[in-house]
């Protein structure tokens, strides 16, 4: 197998994002209020991001410093360019989806087919940038470094430090606006969803790309990129100096990258008739091309077909959490009519049912990913050679995550039909403009459900195969549940996802609190604006978004960072090892239940809307909109959340194991 | 030491609970009105207890089946033993509080300090009932027994599967019949809360004996018997054949009746000028009796203060965890602000604060529970030799509960005052009345947050002892994380409490649906309800609560007892290791959650109904109803039931600990 395949597809993957943007930028952006509108949320957005990008400058260069004092000089570099990389990926993609939303309100004049291509476009940007340097970051620093596994963790930290702080950072934001906007705009004002005289519509807008693009796209970078760390590492201690099966999973990943480009110009050929056909197609190709080209490299470098079935138990277990995220919230099934119905008693049922629904559905999930655990493991040969049945667990999560490119693009396409029907709206085009763009948006809702199953999924599984690679670095041959500070570790890293998910709660509430004001008092002071004779202050709302998640993703940010170091050096590596056993386990937890309870009471609001137990404005459409209110940051930033926070913590003991190992566990040696 | 210690201090505690009985039965029940309607809630009770009964009936001779057939005679007669002995202390606890209710409401006619004294020695009874059957059991089965350990685990069972129904069962009596009353009632009749028109009003009292009574005595009457048995199984390994050594924990327990007998008596005695000073006198002399006793015993049977140490440790655990519940709790302090403050923005921010506050008041009971247990540890000599580490653990379990038969005092306490404060509003007495029993009421809910600290604390720090004698059991020398089924275990343990928290919460909600709509059809069909004229169905709304309660009770119960038993046999003793690991983990955490969460909802409503944020009636407290009305399953039903479900599933595993290891692990079989 040629070494640098990887090299080439990663090249090949921005190459097609290129093009696309191109392609994007050359089509007509409307008229003169549309290019006005979409200049607001471009500017807003990227604000936000070089903000953004200032801060985090400061953490990387802090972090490296300590990382070149405590490890190694390419450990950092690594760091440094993993986090650079992420921060690409994120930059680049936004500033094409931001190029792309008002486009695609503008071909939307002009029928369905060429706006569906031009906002699937977009998302295939970001899709596309994600994996293309994902995997020529790692794969050049692999080969630079001297074909060494230990250097490449730090590519994985930097990716994870940038995604939490995108996640929470952008799932702030875009709370806060949203929250703003609707509670002083829809609820107090009267007035309808993005209109142009609300001050907070711009921000709203801004919200949907640095949350659910940039903040997404952040996530699944790291995601993709943990994987496969976790597999290469696994692998280069298991195939001593045999590069072919070493590099197995960064030549999966390659073939991921063709069958997503081939996936995304079959979706972006379809004459657009049926949108949801057109992005199922597309996966569907994606997924078959990655189980051929799968079946065929597992032969050719193993000799047999088990790597095969890991591949596969990922890429299924995957889909299969996806589908029981339909279930849990759709409308076409009882839970979602079960809290509709729940409604009508008032808002406190709603919120009992949502809970108990959002409690409820994590156990297929988990159970799926039991199965897709042992399944790898056992297939894999784990009963005799755990190396082996640990290498297959991580090969499942690398499996799961190699069509990430086809995955984001669908993702990253949902906020782009979103902000294009905020554009005609607040552009005043014609009724029709918006009802193209609301049936784009609302195929990208249904699957971005698979997706957020994936990203939960190869969450866990990654998390999990990090953690066997943290084992093998600190050379514990166990980590004893019967040892008191494991317990207590495992205590410790449980309650971690619940702390993170009242703070980042408590964060979003602050800042809407903050926008509440503000819109309120723009409302009151600048005269004539209810009429739409005077222009609101946008830059003003854009700038209290802004401030508020840098400002509040800090804490959680430092925290998911110092706790793992903390107690490695207090208590040691089993400690370690049973506080990011507990955090995984109830971080995977907690993410399943918010992201479905979120989505579930959101599309409870939506069913109620379309005239079910008294319609939009009835007793029981008040109790869902609280619901609704209740599971936005449930679903948009604590929930997301959840999964970059357990994988930040595992990797950051990844890269920190060997000073752990050497010098951790001072006050346990106190009693000694 | 005498061997006969604890069976003398066992009867002794019945002893007095019989005396204490005797008093109460004496006291005038005051006029016919009284009688009647005490009459009712008395009938009620007792007549849910023993439909439930019957049903724990076949439950127990099922279970006691297998235990004969797959481990020994001997195990089976003592898991019989500790269920009928819970059941007894359960009976006989809520037979003397449904009679003390109505006579601590005839003596409050007559001033504050007789009915002090009535309520408490109600409350005092259930305490002494729990303490004096779980030592008086325990001793005579080791003893009877031939001074094996190996049986008296089946005692454990037996306590832990009634607790687990007596808990799941009365918190869905009690919360249906809560909701119902208060619905329909209070907000759509607009009557006052303990009206007699309202046909849930008895209901409504009722289950206020059968949850807040019955179900935490045998909440406690299990944690009590399971630290002991933790303890004993551990001791015995330890200690061969040292008799004194290995009864230390039961001469601990001795040591804590008589400490808590005269704590009892000094808070009877109090001229009652202060009912929250005579409740804390008896606490603090209880408490620090033991502790004295504790410093003796200490150092004349291990020759040191090392156990004392342990001991000591496990009640300033406990304490801590009390006092911090206070403060997320309780109204002087700024969380329960907080949520009345966002109650002004509607119910989804009261819904969020809440919810944050919860997720965030775990923090500081985990680390006193991980401070705890690596003390208890350390100080025992665990760094040198795990086992004796291990029983330092179970000893701060043994210490925190020693004074069990105080904090079940102090706990029952509670209801029996409110219990008086509705029969006196139901017989329309002078509301001079009703103030004094409000008086005691309002002291017993602050005391009652120290109970709860203790309740969880104890729970983590006995399912963590009985885990340890588990591993023991199965010969276990390591359950090591990195076993990929350790970690599934642990996965799919984590997820129990989730889906036993969805399964209890949705059984509250079908509960009070039937409830509100047979309430709404007595308002509708019997003339002159509202008048006062004719007299409600109240048997009607006490069977529906009933029939609810038992059968919802069935699917959490079988599943807390069938799922540990399942993945053992499948995956095997590391798996269930796991499973427990991740159970009690998670567990904790949702348990302090769920309880914290309620509280401060519940205190946020009263705090807004003392005249902030706009009183009574404003839309601060519309929101702050529906927080407290999400948050009423969660402090009663599900919150409490997650501590006996960690404790259940624990002690599971220990009686089949030896079939699961010479049986279990199946389907592993099947890859070898």
């Amino acid at each position: 197998m040629n070494t640098y395949l990887p090299i080439i597809c990663g090249i090949l993957a921005l190459l097609f994002a290129f093009v696309f943007s191109n392609e994007i930028t050359k089509e007509s952006s409307g008229n003169d209020r549309m290019k006005e509108i979409a200049g607001y949320i471009h500017e807003g957005a990227m604000a936000f991001l070089i903000t953004e990008y200032k801060y985090l400058a400061i953490f990387i260069i802090v972090v490296a410093i300590v990382i070149v004092l405590a490890i190694s000089f390419q450990t950092a570099v690594c760091f440094v360019f993993g986090a650079i990389f992420s921060i690409f990926a994120g930059y680049f993609g936004m500033r094409v989806a931001t190029k792309a939303n008002v486009r695609t309100a503008e071909a939307a004049r002009h029928g369905q087919s060429k706006a569906l291509k031009i906002a699937f476009s977009g998302g295939a940007v970001m899709g596309l940038s994600v994996v293309g340097l994902g995997i020529l970051g790692l794969t050049v620093f692999y080969l630079a470094f001297g074909n060494d596994v230990n250097f490449i963790t730090g590519f994985g930290l930097g990716a994870s430090s940038i995604a939490l702080f995108a996640r929470v950072g952008g799932g702030i934001y875009t709370k806060a606006a949203d929250v703003g906007a609707d509670l002083v705009g829809k609820v107090e004002a009267g007035i309808p969803e993005d209109d142009p005289r609300n001050p907070a519509v711009i921000a709203d807008n801004v919200g949907d790309n640095v949350g659910d693009v940039a903040g997404m796209g952040a996530d699944l970078f790291e995601s993709y990129v943990g994987s496969i760390i976790s597999a290469l590492t696994l692998g280069y201690f298991l195939f001593t100096n045999d590069q072919t099966k070493i590099m197995f999973p960064l030549t999966l990943a390659s073939i991921g990258i063709i069958a997503s480009i081939i996936g995304i110009l079959f979706a972006r050929k379809s004459k657009g008739e049926n949108p949801q056909k057109a992005l199922n197609t597309g996966t569907y190709i994606g997924g078959i091309l990655v189980i051929i080209g799968a079946f065929i490299l597992s032969n050719k470098v193993f000799g047999d077909y088990k790597a095969f079935g890991a591949i596969l138990a990922g890429l299924v277990v995957g889909t299969l959490i996806g589908k029981v995220t339909e279930i849990y919230t759709a409308d076409e099934y009882k839970y979602v009519k079960k809290i509709a119905k729940q409604s009508e008693t008032g808002p406190a049922t709603t919120i009992i049912s949502g809970l108990a629904v959002g409690m409820y559905s994590t156990m297929m999930p988990i159970i799926f990913i039991a199965v897709g655990v042992l399944f790898s493991f056992y297939i894999m040969g784990g009963a005799s050679d755990i190396s082996m049945g640990l290498y297959g667990i991580s090969l499942a999560a690398v499996g799961m995550l190699s069509t990430t490119g086809l995955t984001v693009a669908v993702d990253a396409y949902g906020p782009i039909a979103d902000n294009a029907g905020g554009i005609a709206e607040m552009s005043e085009l014609p009724s029709s403009v918006r009802d193209i763009t609301d049936k784009l948006d609302s195929v990208g809702n249904t699957t971005a459900a698979i997706g957020k199953g994936f990203a939960i999924g190869s969450a866990a599984l990654t998390a999990l195969a990090l953690f066997a690679s943290y084992a093998q670095k600190t050379e514990l041959s166990a980590i004893n549940l019967l040892t008191p500070v494991t317990l207590v570790g495992l205590l410790l890293g449980a309650m971690l996802p619940f702390l993170f998910g009242s703070l980042t709660m408590e964060s979003v509430g602050k800042a809407a609190n903050e926008m509440i004001e503000e819109v309120r008092r723009q409302f009151k002071n600048i005269p004539g604006i209810m009429e739409g004779k005077a222009k609101p202050d946008y830059k003003k709302c854009v700038d209290i978004s802004t401030a508020a998640a840098l400002k509040e993703m800090v804490l959680p940010g430092i925290l998911a960072i110092v706790v793992p170091l903390a107690i490695g050096m207090l208590l040691g590596t089993e400690a370690l090892g049973g506080l990011i056993a507990g955090a995984v386990s109830s971080g995977v937890l907690m993410a399943i239940l918010m992201a479905n309870a979120g989505g579930a009471w959101d599309n409870a609001k939506k069913y109620i809307e379309g005239g079910v137990h008294g319609g939009k404005g009835s007793d029981a459409h008040k109790a869902a909109v609280v619901g609704d209110t209740v599971g936005d940051p449930f679903k948009d930033t604590s929930g997301p959340a959840m999964n970059i926070l357990i994988k930040l913590m595992t990797i950051v003991s990844l890269v920190f194991a060997g000073v752990i190992a050497s010098h951790g566990g001072i006050l346990l040696n106190l009693f000694k």
